[in-house]
């Protein structure tokens, strides 16, 4: 069954082109280690095997962040320079990536990443659907949060309906936003501020907390997650995966664990439906904290889930993948 | 978004009013340990996150039960007068609670103080109806129970139906049946004897075992649960929750745990559901036992489950909930 | 409710006949341990507790196999003399269990095992349909296989549909292909080589992958495999259950795991509907490995779950069964 014929189709085959872009970043949250998570990530095997299953990666190694000496906190919100300056410098390199054609992929660091990672993508592509996988709705506002730490407000820098509510906060004058309440769903949210709870109600952004997923099951989910983005004009989708959506028991090594949340099934299932709209533009993979697992087992547990989620958003299937040169509509789950 | 404003609209709102009882006892079944429930579930903070969310709390304190030496067993069963004094005790405390207006909350202790807790609810409001989420379904008669331990006997003193097969026990005169069995489902139920499965079918018992959780999806046993409860005269709902009845890979430290429970997700939606009812008058959370844990990460884990399902039966909610003084229709699940 | 009535009852009540075989073999695949399977699964009282759920059960002892001493591999196909000759050896007891009116258990064992097994039902009773619960497809030919473990390939020699693929091979040739791609069902797989998805795929044989017990619940892919299998002539049900089928935290003691498994609910579920069948003719429970677990726990928590299984395929109920004597229609859920 393997042939030179066949061979030759995979040559032929359009390949998924990927870029990989590392972040090794952390100054978004108090705890050290989330630096780690690009390095490890890739070490468990990511980018063979999207390889392998016939992506054509391009690694862009690891950003270079500024070493932000000076950082002192702004009102409560702390290391401000730091997380703008990075966050510029992220932001280009998610534009090179998607000049370059390719489907980026922003492995964290933390995430008030994602204020660079899809400012990039929007940048370069246009106007952005956000797909926000978390424990947490990550919207406060730099007034609104109590922790003052950035990666539980990158969504408020991102939405356009925020920005009355966004101080003026050195190294964050480059920041445009890009997205709108519309255009921004949440899934598997179970740890959110009543500030955050509000926001959400008074912008009406579609979401699916926990005991959405509990009610409604995580297919129907989806269903409706692809149903919503796709109604209206079809956006390049950015999917900002946070490793702490998915359950402590699947994937501890991570800085806010919270219990509850989503079955490593789930996880999957999610990125394997994202998938399958073919409007995957750009994948943020965030949050894992090789210091935060209690044993090396539980960091391998949860790397590995993080690679899986991965590799489910570019095309691997539970239900096996076709060997090469066969009709692709055969592909498609009954 | 925090203002004067919203502290006034706080004050103003009504709080739900929560009266604690705690039930140190273990007489019920012979494992030692669960009568140290109570004080460990305070300790994980379950007052003050409650006051949090904004219940009006009162600690009636833990119930001083007489010590009773000499309990030769009746037949089979074991500690009968402890048990029955016990329990009288007990349905003072509860009714106490419930003439001072407030939703009863015990905190047990074995599931034999279920005889309590439900007939000083009964005695104080009229008819209740109950809901038993529990592995087992705890209604042996005391003559059809093999191991004679009162704590797979409640539901039996508490049916009307019941009560021909009930003989005299010292110290259980004062117990009068206060449930009908169509008042009556459980939830969760995966190891019953076959006296206690006959029970149930011939009393037409509503029953939504482990299969049948399977089979429906818990979102769905909960609609049919409420739609069950609410489809003749509302009754005020006493929910009695087993801390056995969740899985023990979540809660292990439990002295009868049975594979194949419920996840923690699917536990905390039971009383998420039950809360917004709007009828729930008394809450039992029985049978943590700390000396079952086999490290204190397990007790942990089995406490912090108990209170989580104490704080969703008070209006928590996964998917965050109002700052006070928004109209609280929007806090309904979409 | 005990009663010397019910007594005489259970007496009358006709009893399923069990004839457990134990097959300790483990040359398919390369890692010992397999082979401690059968001895440890009846040492956790598989016996007992089927004879204590009403079924008359008769135990085969374990087949004596040929001790295979030069077995060069033939191509990649490692081991096949082995092989072959122990699974002709398990067809004719397998034929004898059936020939003796009894429902066939087979305790593997690796699932090369299966090719005697299925083949000997259905030798003994005609055409069967096969339900194969596993993470894997087992269906490799030797000419596909990259490893060579004949665990992965029995059903390629089983399936009239391969029959071409299939090279000669020493103590092979005694094997006739008695299973028809229509009458095979898969479920849990998650883990395909991409020639064993081609072959399901031309074949057009029913699969419920992991991807699809998502979609659809577990509730629903048995309802549709039910449906499926009873929709033309009801075949007799040879149910071959790969316990890496259920997700290594709950049963990690095996060969070959693989993440995102079935809950043990699932897994229970499964057996308990193929059982309300009333078709279940034979049974496999394959590839405990004992010496793969990491702890004793582990180890005992996979051969409870195997144990579990096969009781959920003889009746066991987890709402309860019936005392003897009661009409059994009453028995069915609701
Ligand atoms: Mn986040
Ligand atoms: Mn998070
Ligand atoms: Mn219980
Ligand atoms: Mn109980
Ligand atoms: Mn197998
Ligand atoms: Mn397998």
């Amino acid at each position: 069954m393997r042939s030179a014929w066949m061979l030759r189709q995979l040559a032929l085959r359009p390949r998924a082109a990927v870029g990989v872009v590392g972040a090794p970043f952390s100054r978004g949250q108090p705890r050290g280690g989330v630096e780690g998570g690009p390095d490890l990530i890739r070490a468990a095997g990511l980018l063979d095997r999207l390889n392998q299953q016939g992506c054509e990666v391009k690694d862009y190694g690891n950003v270079a962040f500024e070493d932000v000496v000076v950082d002192e906190p702004i009102g409560r919100v702390k290391c401000v320079r730091a997380v703008g300056g990075a966050n510029q410098r992220l932001s280009e390199v998610v534009q090179a990536v998607k000049r370059d054609g390719r489907t980026s992929v922003m492995l964290g660091g933390d995430h008030s990443l994602a204020i660079g990672s899809v400012h990039g993508h929007a940048a370069a592509v246009g106007g952005v659907a956000v797909v926000w996988v978390d424990a947490h709705a990550d919207v406060n506002t730099p007034l609104s949060s109590h922790t003052g730490n950035l990666h539980g407000q990158p969504m408020s820098f991102l939405l356009h309906e925020l920005q009355h509510e966004i101080p003026v906060l050195p190294n964050f004058s480059w920041i445009k936003p890009c997205v709108w309440a519309k255009d921004l769903v949440y899934v598997g949210l179970r740890d959110l501020d009543p500030a955050e709870h509000y926001i959400l109600k008074l912008l009406g952004v579609k979401v699916f907390s926990m005991t959405d997923v509990d009610h409604l099951g995580v297919a129907r989910v989806m269903e409706e997650t692809c149903e919503y983005l796709c109604a209206r004009v079809k956006k390049p989708i950015h999917l900002s995966y946070d490793i702490d959506a998915i359950d402590p028991s699947v994937a501890p090594a991570t800085g806010t664990p919270v219990v509850g949340g989503l079955t490593y099934r789930e996880g999957v299932y999610i990125a394997e439906q994202l998938s399958q709209t073919g409007l995957l533009s750009a994948v943020d993979l965030v949050e894992v904290n090789p210091l935060r697992g209690q044993t090396e087992k539980e960091v391998q547990a949860t790397v590995g889930t993080a690679v899986d989620l991965l590799l489910a958003c570019f095309g691997r299937l539970r239900s096996g993948n076709h060997p090469p040169g066969l009709p692709s509509e055969t592909d498609k789950p009954k």
